[in-house]
């Protein structure tokens, strides 16, 4: 098994953030500055053409570590960040480019590609997970979620049904194609958003690919507003969720 | 002008509660024990066959008032809690438990049931807030939010819609057929909530009903799990939704 071997940190307003590699693979880890001494893990995917330390991950991450004091963990997806593209990538990315430039819909391509990073991404994910579970910090046995939206998910859910150390999931912004039969295979609690006004996304489609996961618990959250405009409160909500599901004590209920 | 009449009062953890008669109708006034001179005001409508001091309403206006200092207010409806009920009130609910009984489906007695009741409500709750605005610690012309599901979202989509002084709805578990017709008039920021395995509302009412509003900020939360199973922590969200919509500063925004 590969270690991983961290190349750099900074420490900010609470939050420390280490860059690492595992092989040929860059990450990050964000870790309370001071807390117990071993606190959950959450697994973040990216989104297509986005990377590690893209705004949306380091600021999903500051929520995390600072609302719930957990580890949260970052890797590059395949040919994104500091990767390299291989030759097939750069056929999928200027197919993508023609497809939206031509007007077409993006969905054929996004699903078949983001499908062929999966396969890719996966044992990726498995063996930084292995990793990051020899750190005292985080250690073996101790609980898991994964969050990712778009590119995020279509990675998320393949990985989330492979792999049970992975106790709750926050995914959404996805097509039920490639994703359906994966979902069905995942039983841990589930938040899905979808936009009801997502000019890539069909109403029907985002319902089928929540409507798959065997979950016996999952919350689907819709809002207005098109493919890109996913409110940001929804990040919050991700922190509360999985506060509900990682966190050892139960967040005092509510009636309702 | 009527005015409240308030009849007795009792303080519990931070919560001031104050029993009060408007003419014939019977209400209850949360607020904080201590706070700021004036606070945004919540209506709160109950389900049907409770009152106004069923748990999920002490549990909601508990939360609305340590939550966010707002004051929370509820009405006995029209042939519920100490309210009589009327000739007419006695066949419709013997027609329901007929129906429950005979394994018939219920929706079509409660969809006719509850827009009766709306018509007799939406009048007494805006008596109820005029008289409401007439206190010096709610005033005239601050934020008023709406809160209720099942025979309180028929009844609270048509008040909401005829009462431009409400300006955010938490709504759920209705019917579109009476209710989507005044639900198109709405236009205020609302969060609607439907359980996915409702044993009497079909999913496509509930997603049309939604659908309905037109409001450009809405947002709906479904749920695993049967008509009355609403997860507790969906009560945690409606506060969210209040503080983000009614107080003057918002909640400070996290990355999405």
């Amino acid at each position: 098994m590969q270690s991983l071997r961290f190349t750099a940190g900074t420490t900010s307003e609470g939050v420390v953030e280490r860059d690492f590699t595992l092989g040929e693979i860059p990450g990050v880890l964000w870790s309370p500055e001071s807390g117990p001494g071993r606190a959950p893990l959450v697994l973040m995917g990216h989104g297509g053409g986005t990377h590690k330390k893209w705004p949306a991950m380091t600021g999903r991450a500051r929520l995390l570590v600072t609302g719930c004091g957990f580890h949260v963990a970052c890797i590059d997806s395949p040919g994104h960040g500091d990767r390299p593209r291989t030759a097939h990538d750069e056929r999928e990315i200027a197919e993508l480019y023609r497809a939206r430039a031509a007007g077409e819909p993006e969905g054929p391509v996004v699903v078949r590609y983001n499908a062929h990073l999966a396969e890719r991404a996966v044992p990726e994910w498995q063996a930084t997970l292995d990793a990051l579970q020899e750190l005292a910090e985080i250690g073996a046995g101790g609980p898991v979620g994964y969050y990712g939206l778009n590119m995020g998910t279509a990675i998320g859910v393949p990985l989330t049904a492979a792999e049970p150390r992975i106790t709750a999931a926050v995914f959404g912004l996805h097509w039920p194609d490639a994703l359906a039969e994966p979902a069905r295979r995942i039983t841990v609690p589930v938040e899905f958003a979808l936009q009801w006004d997502d000019e890539h996304i069909p109403r029907a489609a985002g319902l089928a690919l929540f409507d798959a996961f065997a979950s016996k618990e999952k919350t689907l959250h819709v809002n207005t507003g098109r493919h890109k405009e996913l409110p940001r409160f929804e990040a919050d909500s991700a922190v509360r969720f999985f506060a509900r599901h990682l966190l050892p004590a139960p967040v005092p209920p509510a009636l309702t």
